[in-house]
């Protein structure tokens, strides 16, 4: 649909996709006005971010910290005055983790104290073990991982290091550039035809996910003691993940530390010089199966308008974090920036005429299933595009999780209808850096959820920071990171793009409905 | 001083500062051509950095891990087929010091391991501590000490964060550009004649570290457990130092981790909004005072020259490091680089006129301990300027301690006369980036122990990389952070510069000699 043209707003530094057709906007210059009032000069947003993250800690998926944070926002939204706050559960997800100890040393050729933490899902270690240590390289093929056979009992198994670390090119806090912004705003060149699937690159995957089974079932049959394993990081940061199912019936692992690139690279090296390495290591984490649950934080701004308030406008984030660190960038500012967005709104006495309904989600991090199950639950069900009745009275959804980075434009997820009216309510917050509509689609996050079953949900452009490689899911994704006049920022244009879909005389536009999709095995 | 000239040397990029007066120095190209082939061809400096680093580890002063160190290049010398190789001691340092436990986690509100060291020579704790925290702001006053009593027994103390973490500006590898090179190469601007001492300053100063001692010797009378402190760091890394005096007879301190900023200011700010934080540490360190004795090693290439060999080119940097990484930057890179120099030496099969002397100093990182007592062991004390007979036969000393950036030129030190001998020099490494000489000064390193006896003394310009803020006295000082290609260079690039010292018919220029100062108390 190349009708879209790349027109950089008359005046000001906006680069947007206007149609050629006028749209006519109303914009409420005082109530955004007082919008921006509150949220630059008093803002709330670095207490709500200090309460999801220091206080709060960790928000694995159905960890004591995400349970922390899900009751304290509870709590808090509803004493920014909003209605029907409310912890919902989505459906099943699996079993609790909590970390309680977390040491790991190298105690021979001497002593180092080493940087790591267990990866998620994982079991403790039986006490403290000191034991020798193998190297294990990674395995292509099963004699690959024959010839450790009868070499792992009773050792600590170090595992080869995928992404040493680099140094960072260019600086630490990444801006887009004018340039980088009006490229984004430039049609799309057309998609090359869908190919047929790559069947040997998939047979590829396959095999190699069959072998890493092999690999974790040998280190159990073997008598391995407890795993290292690293995947990246830069300067003493190491990257998390899960390293076993959270499954209540998945199948036992062995206890497994992700560590930095350093200190493991540092083992390989000794190791491979053939100088005999010692590891002592110590770790206690505790599974609960009591409430196998996961939950959305869910409260509501009630629309005023007779006929709108049936309606609803969405805005929301995910609240749940990896575990190493306290999820300050993923996404203790996404969320603290909407909770301020709804505090603003409700500070303001703005009476939006469509019910505003902020939500949290909980499990993105383990594939959006917050997000994902409560379209299902509420909106539709993209495997077979049955829809529910309130499918027709959402507007929009507006995320962010794109880190701590201030806004500068939102993605309009191929909606070309959508773009010329974003393009009109950034130009009252031009001056604010907030410039760019594209078209382009972006993905990894909870928008996707709405997308997915034809609803409007949309994530922000937001400036990149130090988001790669320094905090995305590293151990240094904390407070430290948040950059208080970018949550301000941010704050006050997700708050006026709020308001604007709150008071528009008609419900945003939508895409034609997409077919209905088997979701991925 | 303004005869001298800024002059880009012909169809060169270099910078450099030549007399009027032409200059004639013999260059044996061929012989450098050897140097060059050897040194990039077949290069040791890796291997050589990675005994230094992984394989000996933290080399604090008089600890284990210099000790290993040591005889590991006392024996790495000989096999290279150096004379004379010999651990020297150079007189008393003080106490030996180790770290054989370090763990330390906050415990509640919620656990999160902590990332920290002991600070050198602090004692461990009594086994497993779990105790409430107290954090304490900097001191100005007594009075302000003084409301900190009766708080502190059975406390772990958090003392205040100096320098939270900043994003680093700029790329994390800096390299000096030909702009920055240019201007190093201009004439200094003349000097502010000396002021008078600011006796206001100076009497500010000696009050702080009165209050310092006060604060410490609280700290024990009230019982305090023990102390967190963070003095500075970037995503994770902290900076280390020593938490108390390495004399025999030092006064007891309490168990001290320095920890990264991070993880400290989240305890302080939990602390600070009410929230009860307790902490959970272990720390075992041992000392030894059986031999308190410092150490250099030296070996030598002898001269060949009847009447020359008597003379002595030295070159050199320190050993030791600090405790919390392995000093891979500091100073593990200009160790490698100046063994790689003497060894590509005695592999190209050189015969030196004058005899060459490596010397690797212990105990800089405590003040120049090593070099100031060697020079005054074997050439005189700059407090008196009293000589011993070797000062007329020393040639100069060349030093490398400014992390592992390849070297882009030499700071002459205010040597007038030599800058265009080392311009000359300069000239067949031009393709290899190092074009530089500038008269100024640089300090902070041991050739300031030679220059300071009047003795012709320097340290190369070395690009910066990392060096700061990442990995200078940081726990992330590893050898990750070693670039090959720069240690290659850097090591073809003194190997010339110490084979033309070697060579040439007359010692090199000497400044006039200083007077007697008192080293400052």
């Amino acid at each position: 649909m190349n009708k879209l043209i790349l027109a950089a707003l008359a005046g000001t530094l906006a680069h947007a996709l206007p149609t050629s057709a006028q749209t006519a906007e109303k914009i409420d210059a005082a109530a955004l006005a007082k919008i921006r009032d509150e949220g630059m000069n008093r803002s709330k947003v670095m207490e709500t971010a200090f309460y999801l993250t220091d206080v709060s800690g960790p928000r694995l998926a159905n960890s004591d910290g995400l349970k922390r944070a899900n009751e304290w926002t509870k709590k808090q939204l509803t004493q920014y005055g909003l209605a029907n706050a409310n912890i919902e559960p989505w459906g099943d997800f699996g079993r609790g983790w909590d970390i309680e100890k977390s040491y790991v040393a190298m105690t021979a050729p001497y002593y180092h104290t080493m940087v790591g933490a267990p990866k998620a899902w994982t079991p403790g270690t039986p006490g403290a073990l000191r034991l020798p240590v193998v190297v294990m390289k990674a395995a292509t093929t099963e004699a690959d991982l024959d010839q450790y056979k009868g070499k792992l009992k009773g050792k600590i198994v170090v595992m080869n290091v995928p992404n040493p670390p680099k140094n960072a090119e260019g600086p630490d806090l990444k801006r887009y550039t004018e340039e980088e912004l009006a490229k984004m705003a430039e049609p799309a060149a057309p998609r090359p035809a869908a190919n047929t699937p790559d069947e040997a690159a998939m047979a590829a995957r396959r095999a190699q996910a069959a072998l890493r089974t092999k690999m974790t079932d040998m280190l159990m049959s073997e008598g391995a003691a407890a795993v290292l394993s690293a995947r990246g990081g830069i300067y003493g940061t190491f990257n998390t993940t899960n390293g076993a199912p959270y499954a209540a019936d998945a199948k036992p692992v062995l206890p497994e530390i992700e560590m930095t690139p350093e200190d493991q690279l540092r083992l390989i090296r000794l190791v491979e010089a053939g100088i005999p390495v010692e590891v002592e290591m110590e770790t206690k984490t505790r599974f609960q199966s009591q409430d196998v649950k996961g939950y959305n934080v869910v409260a509501e701004i009630p629309g005023t308008d007779r006929k709108l308030k049936s309606e609803v406008v969405m805005l929301g984030g995910h609240i749940d974090s990896w575990h190493a660190a306290t999820g300050a960038t993923d996404n203790a500012a996404g969320v603290a920036v909407m909770m301020e967005a709804v505090r603003i709104l409700k500070a303001t006495g703005m009476k939006p005429r469509r019910t505003i309904r902020i939500a949290l989600w909980g499990e993105e991090e383990q594939g959006l299933h917050g997000s994902r199950n409560y379209v299902k639950n509420n909106f539709g069900d993209p495997a077979t595009m049955k829809l529910l009745p309130a499918h027709e009275k959402l507007s929009a959804y507006f995320n962010l999780d794109n880190g701590g980075g201030k806004i500068r434009g939102i993605y309009a997820q191929g909606n070309e209808a959508i773009a010329p009216i974003f393009a009109e309510w950034l130009k009252p917050l031009v001056d604010l850096g907030a410039t760019t509509v594209t078209l382009r689609n972006t993905g990894s996050t909870d928008h996707i959820a709405f997308d997915a079953v034809g609803l409007p949900g949309f994530q922000f452009i937001q400036d990149g920071l130090d988001y790669f490689p320094q905090t995305h899911h590293t151990n240094q994704d904390t407070y430290d990171r948040l950059i208080a006049d970018d949550l301000k920022q941010a704050s006050v244009v997700v708050a006026s793009f709020v308001y604007n879909a709150a008071m528009r005389d008609q419900k945003l536009p939508r895409k034609p409905l997409p077919t209905p999709v088997k979701p991925a095995q």
